[in-house]
Formats: C-alpha cells, sequence, structure tokens
C-alpha cells in the first residue's frame, strides 16, 4: 500500500502512526540478525519500514533483498531509498522492477552522499545528476505506481534567508516533478522544523511531511550523528546530556524524554501532522522507549489479523489460507509455492497449485551452525536420549529443535505439559495446537483479525512415531470418530482414516460483517510434501554428526524406520479429548517393554 | 447421480434403502398439490424418485417438468420414464435432451401400454416398436450418460416355460443392449418374484433388480390395479382383505403388514436385493405407514446436507451459498439465477455473477388466488390491521403472507413471541433467523450436515418499517456495536453501516475433515435485487381490492413510503440483544403516539 494512502486512513480516523527506519548491514549473519529484530519489532506496530540504499553501491543488492523479505515473508508495507551515487540508469531500473515485483509502493528518491573516500558528490557515467533527474524517471516509466518521496532538510532554515529560498524553491521543483510526500531529515530543534513546515507551505508545497526522529541511544552515537550531518543541536540537549555522557542507561532515559517532549509538541502543533518516522539505527531500545514514553501503543488490528503473517508481495496479498505442517517454517513454504499462480483465498482447494516446489535449492536446513547444535542437541545415544530432548523442548528447557527454530508459540503453552508427556511416551511432537472453542479475537493468547470476532481452533498434533507404537495408538484413535489422522512413512506410503481428500479447517474466525475465515488447514498433498522437509531435517541433523557414530546411526535409523503422523480431533468442544488415545497408547507400550525386559532378565 | 452408483453405495454400507415412484397430474392444480407433496415426502428419506410417463402423450411436457422442478428445485435424484407409445422418434429426442439439461441420469425404457381407448399396441410413424429399439437409441445417443432401466416382470413365473423362458431370453437381450437396472412390475407374491429372480439369474442376468412394491391404500384401488395389469394374488390376501373392505382405514392397516411382511421376505431371502421401490400412487399414507411398520427412518444425512434445499441441475450442483433474502421463495432465487455461469461455492464473492434476473417474466406472483388471498387477509382499513396480521403469522394463527407461502419454520419458532412483538410495535417482519451458538449438526430443530458437527447462526431480521420508527431504531441500533444494517427504500436509495461491501456469512457449519461451510450470506448487491420482489409484492397484494378502495390505497401507500430493512447481529453468543433497539424504539414509538394523541385530545 502507498504511504500517502496509510497517512490519509490514519487522518479518516484520527489515528498517530509511526513509522521505522533500517539500514542494510554489512554482513550476512548480520542481515540474518536485522530481520529477526525487524520481525520482533513489529510487534511495536510500525505503519511501515524504511529501508536505506548503501551509498557506494557495495550493499545495493541487499537492499532489495531486504524489501523482499520484508514484503514477502514478514508481510509489512515498505519503502525503498534509492540514490543517484554511483548508480548507473540500469542498475536503477533493476532496483525498480525489482521493487515492484516485490509489492514494494513507495521509493525514497534521493541525490545520496558523495561515494565513501570523495568529498565532492559526482555523478557516474550514465546516471543521474540531481534528485529531481531520479523522480521524473521514476514517474515517465511508473506512472502512479510508486509514493514517490524526497528528503526534506529542517536545517535549511539555519541558511542566509536567499539561499534558504533557493533550496525551498529546488524542493518545490521536486515536489511539482511528482513527489508524493516528504521524509525529514533528523533534527532536534524543534521550533527549526515548524519554522521549516510553514515555510514550504507558504512556498506551495501541500504534500504531506513526515518528521524523522531519530532517538538518542549513547552519546558518541548522538554526536557522531549530529556533527556528520551538521544537525543544529539546541543547548538544553547538551546541557543535559554532557553531564552523564559515559552511563548509556542514562543517557538513553534522558534522551528519551528530551525527544518525546519534541514529539509531543510536533503532533500538538497546528501543521497537520500525525505521523513520526524513527530512525531507529537498526537499534530496537531507543526507538521502544520512546514509543513507550509518548504512549504509543500497537493497535493489535495492524498486527494479526490472521494467525499467520500474511505476505504483501503483489500476488499474495489475497492468501488467507495455508497448510498447517509450515507453521514453524514459513519461510520454506513461501519459498516451495512461490510460483503458484495463485494463492488460495477463502478456500484452499479454490486455487491450489497441484504443485510444491521440490526441496532442491529451497534452503531446507538447520538454521544453527554445527557447533550451536551440538551444544544444543548434544550427542543421544539412545531413543530416550531423544524423546527427553522433544520434551525438554516442550517445556521451554531447550531453546529448538531441527523442526522449531523458536520456543513455542504461547498458545502451545497450554498444552506444554500433555506435549511432554507424550514425547516421553515416544511421540516425538514437532508441529501442535491446542483446541479453542470461541476465543474472542481480542484474546492475547489465541486471538486475531478484527474486534467484535470469535476465533476456533481443532487440536492437532503432529509427530514422528515407531511402527510398535503407532499400531497401538491406531486402535486407540479409531475408536474416536472425531478423529482424524494422516500416517506417511519416509517412502511416502499413506494412510488415513479421512474419506474425502479436501482440506480440514482447522483454525477459523467468525467476525461481524464478513464471511467465515479459515487460515489455517490439514490437508493431504500438502501434507505429502511437507514429508519430504520433515524427514529431510532429520537426516539433516544425523549428518552433524560424524560419519557411522553413534548418534548418525541413531538418528538415521530413526528417520527410516519412523513414521510421520498427523492427527486432527474435529470435536473442537472438548479440548483434552485428542490427548487420550496417546495417553492409553503409551501406557500399553510402557507397560509391554517393562514385560520384555522382565521375561529376557529371567 | 446414477440409480446403479447409489445402489452400490447403499451396499458399501450395508443399508437398506427405498424410492418412490408418482405420475403426472392432469390439472395445473394437481401439478403443485403434487410437487408440494413430493417435497413433504421428501422427509421419509428416498433415494431417489421416478415420474411416470404418461401414455398417450397428453401429459408427455408434464413429466419432463416434473424432473426439471424435481432435480432443480426440490433437488432429488430423478428417473424419468420414456415410452414408445405414441411418440416419435423426435419426441424422443427432445425429452432425453431436457432430462440431460436438468440433470436426470435415470431413464426408465418402456415400451408403454396401448394408447387410451386401444387395446393393441401400435407404433406411431417413426417410432420405436420394442423397449430394446429405444434402449440401443438411447445408448447410441448418450453414451453412458444415463442408467438405463427397464422392467422385468416376476408375473412371468405364471406362464407356460416356453413362454416364461421367451420372456426372459427378451429381457435378457434388452439388458445386453446396455440396461443397468430393471425395475419389477408390482408383484404380491413373494415367492413367484423370488422364483424370477433365480431364473433371471440363471439365464445370465446379472444387473441390480429393485422389486416394485404397492401398498394397499383401498380396496378398490387395490382391486383396479392388481386386475388391470393381471397380477397375481395369494389367497391369504384376498382372505385378509376383503372382509373389511368398505373400511378404508383397516384396508390400510391390514394391508400394510402384509406387504411389509413380503418386504421383510425379500430383504431377508439371499438374492442380493436392498432397496425396496414404492408405487405411491401419488398417495401419502400407505407408503408412510409401510415405511413405518418397516422400521425404515430416514437418514438425517440424506434429508439435510445443507440448512437450505440444494439443487440437482448439474450446474448447480456445486452450489453451496445463496442470500439469506429468499429464504421463503426458493423457486424465485433459482429463476433469477438461472443464468449465472457458476453459482456460489466455498465463498460467495468468488463466482457470483453481477446481474440478478429482472422480476419480469420470473413470475413474482402471490400464490394465493384472489379468493384465498381475501380469505386469509380480509380487508385491512389500518396500519394497525396490517401490523396484526403479521404479528398473527408469527405465532401461526395466519397460515400466510404474501412474502412467505408457509408458515414460519421449526426454528422461527424460537422467536415467535419477540417477533410478534416487533410487528405489533409497527415493525412488519418478512424473513429472520435466531442465533445459534454451536448446536449440534443433528439437532432436530437446527441441525445440518454430516454427523459430529456444529452449526452456528448469526441473528437476522428483515421487515418493512415506517421512516419515524426507522429513525427510532437507527439510533438505539448504532449504540450496538455488534449490529450490521442495510436499509433500502423502494426507489433503491441504500444505507448501511457496513464498511466492506463483501458478503456477511449469517449461517455456518464446522464438520469433522472439512472447510468451514457457510451456505447463508447477507450481501448488499443481493438485498437490492431483492428488495424489487420484496416491493413488488406488496403491490400486488395491493392489486387484489378495488381500485383506490380504502384496503388498496392502505397498502399502496405503505409500500410506496417505507423502508425495507435487515439487521444482522453480528455477536451468536448473545441470542436476545437483537431484539433490543427494537423493544426499546418501539416503546418510544408508542410513547409518541400517545402524548400526541392526547395533545390533540385536549
Amino acid at each position: 500500500m502507498k504511504i500517502t494512502q496509510k497517512i490519509q486512513q490514519s487522518a479518516d480516523n484520527d489515528k498517530i502512526w509511526w513509522s521505522f527506519e533500517y539500514f542494510p548491514p554489512r554482513t550476512a549473519q548480520g542481515l540474518q540478525n536485522l530481520l529477526d529484530r525487524i520481525e520482533r519489532m513489529r510487534a511495536l506496530g510500525p505503519e511501515f519500514i524504511d529501508i536505506t540504499w548503501n551509498a557506494g553501491g557495495r550493499t545495493s543488492d541487499l537492499t532489495s533483498e531486504m524489501v523482499k523479505t520484508c514484503q514477502g515473508l514478514i508481510g509489512m508495507e515498505t519503502c525503498m531509498h534509492l540514490t543517484c551515487t554511483n548508480m548507473p540508469k540500469e542498475k536503477v531500473d533493476i532496483a525498480l522492477r525489482e521493487a515492484k515485483q516485490h509489492g514494494c509502493r513507495n521509493v525514497l528518491a534521493l541525490r545520496g552522499d558523495p561515494p565513501s573516500g570523495k568529498d565532492e558528490w559526482e555523478a557516474v557515467e550514465g546516471g543521474f545528476i540531481h534528485g529531481i533527474d531520479l523522480v521524473k524517471h521514476i514517474r515517465r516509466d511508473y506512472g502512479d505506481y510508486f509514493d514517490i518521496a524526497v528528503a526534506g532538510f529542517p536545517q535549511h532554515m539555519a541558511l542566509p534567508p536567499d539561499e534558504r529560498d533557493q533550496e525551498i524553491q529546488w524542493l518545490k521543483e521536486k515536489v511539482d516533478a511528482g513527489v508524493a510526500f516528504i521524509f525529514t531529515q533528523m533534527f532536534y530543534d524543534v521550533q527549526m522544523f515548524i519554522d521549516w513546515v510553514k515555510a514550504i507551505r507558504a512556498a506551495g508545497i501541500t504534500i504531506p511531511v513526515v518528521p524523522g526522529i531519530a532517538p538518542i541511544q549513547t552519546w558518541n552515537g548522538f554526536q557522531r550523528a549530529t556533527s556528520l550531518a551538521k544537525i543544529v543541536v539546541p543547548q538544553f540537549f547538551l546541557d543535559a546530556l554532557e553531564p552523564i555522557k559515559n552511563d548509556d542507561e542514562k543517557v538513553r532515559e534522558v534522551g528519551t524524554r528530551l525527544v518525546a517532549d519534541m514529539c509531543r509538541r510536533i503532533l500538538k502543533e497546528d501543521i497537520g501532522i500525525r505521523g513520526l518516522h524513527f530512525y531507529t539505527m537498526n537499534l530496537e531500545k531507543g526507538t521502544k522507549m520512546l514509543l513507550e514514553e509518548l504512549n504509543l501503543v500497537p493497535r493489535i488490528e495492524t498486527i494479526k489479523p490472521l494467525p499467520w503473517r500474511q505476505s504483501l508481495t503483489p500476488n499474495r496479498r489475497q492468501e488467507t489460507i495455508r497448510p498447517i505442517f509450515w507453521a514453524n517454517r514459513t519461510k520454506s513454504y513461501i519459498s516451495r509455492t512461490e510460483n503458484w499462480d495463485e494463492y488460495p483465498n477463502g478456500r484452499f482447494g479454490d486455487s491450489r497449485s497441484p504443485a510444491y516446489g521440490e526441496l532442491d535449492g529451497y534452503g531446507v536446513w538447520i538454521k544453527q551452525t554445527k557447533e550451536d547444535a551440538l551444544k544444543l542437541w548434544g550427542h543421544p545415544t539412545s531413543f530416550a536420549d531423544i524423546a527427553s530432548l522433544f520434551a525438554r523442548f516442550c517445556t521451554k528447557k531447550l531453546s529448538a529443535l531441527p523442526w522449531s527454530d523458536q520456543a513455542p508459540s504461547r498458545e502451545t503453552s497450554v498444552i506444554a505439559e500433555q506435549l511432554a508427556t507424550m514425547n516421553e511416551f515416544g511421540f516425538l511432537t514437532i508441529n501442535s495446537q491446542p483446541a479453542v472453542n470461541g476465543a474472542r479475537s481480542d484474546d492475547p493468547v489465541f486471538g486475531w483479525g478484527p474486534s467484535n470476532g470469535y476465533v476456533y481452533q481443532k487440536a492437532y498434533l503432529e509427530f514422528f512415531v515407531n511402527p510398535t507404537l503407532l499400531n497401538l495408538l491406531l486402535t486407540h484413535i479409531e475408536r474416536d470418530s472425531n478423529i482424524t489422522y494422516y500416517v506417511i512413512n519416509k517412502r511416502g506410503d499413506l494412510r488415513t482414516n479421512t474419506h474425502s481428500d479436501g482440506p480440514n479447517a482447522v483454525t477459523w474466525g467468525v467476525f461481524p460483517g464478513k464471511e467465515i475465515i479459515q487460515p489455517t488447514i490439514v490437508e493431504a498433498v500438502s501434507f505429502m510434501a511437507w514429508k519430504d522437509e520433515a524427514f529431510e531435517l532429520g537426516q539433516q541433523w544425523a549428518k552433524l554428526y560424524e560419519a557411522n557414530s553413534p548418534s548418525q546411526n541413531l538418528i538415521t535409523e530413526l528417520m527410516d524406520t519412523c513414521f510421520l503422523v498427523n492427527v486432527v480431533h474435529n470435536n473442537f468442544h472438548e479440548p483434552d479429548a485428542i490427548f487420550k488415545p496417546f495417553l492409553k497408547a503409551g501406557a500399553e507400550y510402557v507397560a509391554a517393554k517393562a514385560k520384555a525386559t522382565a521375561v529376557n532378565g529371567h
């Protein structure tokens, strides 16, 4: 969505909004960390995020990659910076084409800083010289597709009047060339900012202005940023901060108060500004403190329209249904379905492409490095060792498994004890959800979707299990007509008690004035595609150990002989019913093993 | 669906099934009555129905019309008889083409009786001579599309051996020409039937045999039918029936026992027969008594897969969603949407054609004759008279309204008192449903769909109301954020508090192993199409009265000035909440009128 639309919507609802700016990091690990952070900071409720373009171009591909991930995987509206520095026209065109492909509708067109190591800005051959040339180029090639932003400099109010007027005149020309809104450079002199807004308004610039707010995180950072961009800092900022400059904690505390005062003044002033753009410097704490100080609380609805994160890539925007199997591996699901013509919307069956992408090239990998993995999972030498890892993961005593990068979700803790027991019996759970019979849509644990709605879930369990225990389980399962299941082995032999091959909705919501939304389903074709991945992750775990070591042999044999099973209890009015067959089968299994041991002992 | 498939399904589930035969009546009124009866008898659970072809052809178009109505409107699988009598090839082809169009997959090919007034059968010019010619013709033109049945005659066992063998040989030849199953003629000598089945099996006829069972309804009817077709009647039938032949009640009672014994014997005998085909003679009682005597209870699932009746016309078979507005006028909905390319399935928005057919030519009529209508509704001369009619309809003291041919459905009785009160206040309700928060799918009042499911409804009210009362109502409605409404007048000015124009699901069901089914919705475009019909029905009521009579003027003015309103209470956890704004607004309205009267009185 275009940022001007978001600004308009917030104005219509008389709501204050905010956004976050990030810059591409220098290393791959840094990128992964930043993406994790962007995802976490999504919970702070930014309306959109803004990714800078790295002058010098070394990391410019990263910008495009980050835009793709933020739009498609994290599901946040993104604004992409684009600078003229070191950018021949062809590179500009590639960047714009990719941005459009990823669903990005917002570009900040900048001349940019001089390339590193140079003092003066110079155009690259075949490149653009002024920001306005870039604006015109984008408008010519893409019409109205992008909201184009340019930078505004409140700082210019410190220039001699004729220079200042000249700058405002240049800004006016850029705006007239087709600019939709203005981001300002950071500032700390709020009066200067207000004067500047009034000056550009007087000059006939009527498009929205978004003030750039830089939280004060450390004294050094603050000093470096303000001196680099020659930002005017009011004396009372320095008076308050300098005495405590060696205490980072205090600097953030005092800085937060100072900047918050500035923000309040901006929002109070009669200049029509209802949004704040935070220069996060890729840091979390300062921005978070500032939002808390300003009492800007994220709206639930902004955050969780569906139980899983929606993608903002153009052809996925209508997607409203996904199979439950990839709940802990969204990125893999998105990759493996990247080439679908249409994405399931309303019903899964309507538009599902028959094919999931093959595993090769889709990066089915264990996220941990070998070193971290061994630290996490040790060297299991018996099935009991493995079962214990799974059980400890359920109760959050272990932070990850090869099948789950993150700790179990909050809703899973409701059934953590039952899951731990299952795992101790030998049902190695890799996915689950508890039954929910009509929680309110604003429920802190289970809620999603618009307000005044109710959400529901059928209990779901997915696990690896050995053939003997599976047979015991199935005799109990077959006695409960409310249970449907799919059993598959590594080879792909499928067994099920469902009569239709249509999808089973396991999460749905009922909302005022809407059709029923059913975002999560269990379905055979998807399960078979997921199976490859689930077994492959086990193989990869085995490969972390030395060839023919006891741990490798143990895990390899487990993957070769066990079954992957999913079970849905269709009666969501009885939350505990799904566990009963497992407890019975588990107890029988333990008794049989004890008996066998006793017999062998004699 | 083909009847052989149904037979196979029942065999797979080891279930006994039954079917009903009807014949086309001679008059239009008779047709309407019969269709009403077929619809009622649907509740007895026949797997399919069978419509005879009227020899002589006078009413052959009626057969086609009945097949259309039964498949498309009543939603029952139908078998169509087709005879050679008086049928040139062109007429046969028209009948087959239309049957296919209506979704009929079953044809009983007969030579037929001689035309009325003639003793000997003779072929019409360009027609077929033998049943086998008709069978071959259908196979040649339609391949496997139709299940072709032929008649079998257990009676032939009474013939001399060579004649009997000749008849069985002819049957074998027909079967070999592509017959799928055999309906037998009626019989009362069960041993003869069993012998005949064994004889045709011995002759190599392996297709299913469906015994034709004729309930005994009156002595005269029984005598006429058996003598006309020269049916062998065992002496003990006559011994039991003749002494009581003047007491219809008793004949039915004893006859039911006799025929039931026969049926039990057939089903018990080891000849693989699990289905009974009842010759109803268009009568209800005899068949019903027989089914009760046999303890053959209809299965819920056969009867109500959705809360409304599904159509079996080929292109409507996948239809799973309809707007609520036509709940009491299914026939009109089916007519007005007859030309849609696709029917809403899963989601309403997916496949809805933008256009509803115009009213002209779609038979928007008050079903009652003028005489019956005046008897029902009298000559209202005040708004209070009209409101009283509506209130009495809600409490079943009046059997019909211009907007509803039938008494309110069983589920509506739950809210009958509240509806009556609303009507007394001046909200003239024409459609409604109570809120349901998860009733079991086998609930006798609210249930539908497969077993082990739960069904839900949002409370719904639709009514005419005058502008003053509407304004009072809206102030109360706006205070409940769970209510969404649409208001429209005769001209089509629409007012709503919904933000999206997407559909609102008001009935849905959750079932094991399935996506959520949401068969009833409220939606703006459909409401606007329905509005024309709702106001037109009022106009037609007015026209029943003399021009410029007080009743005509009253109703006409009402239709010209009132609004049609629909209201959904989205919180289905609070069944009574929808009525609150009506009670408040109604009380205020009454108080204001009382005050006005008092002031005028002074």
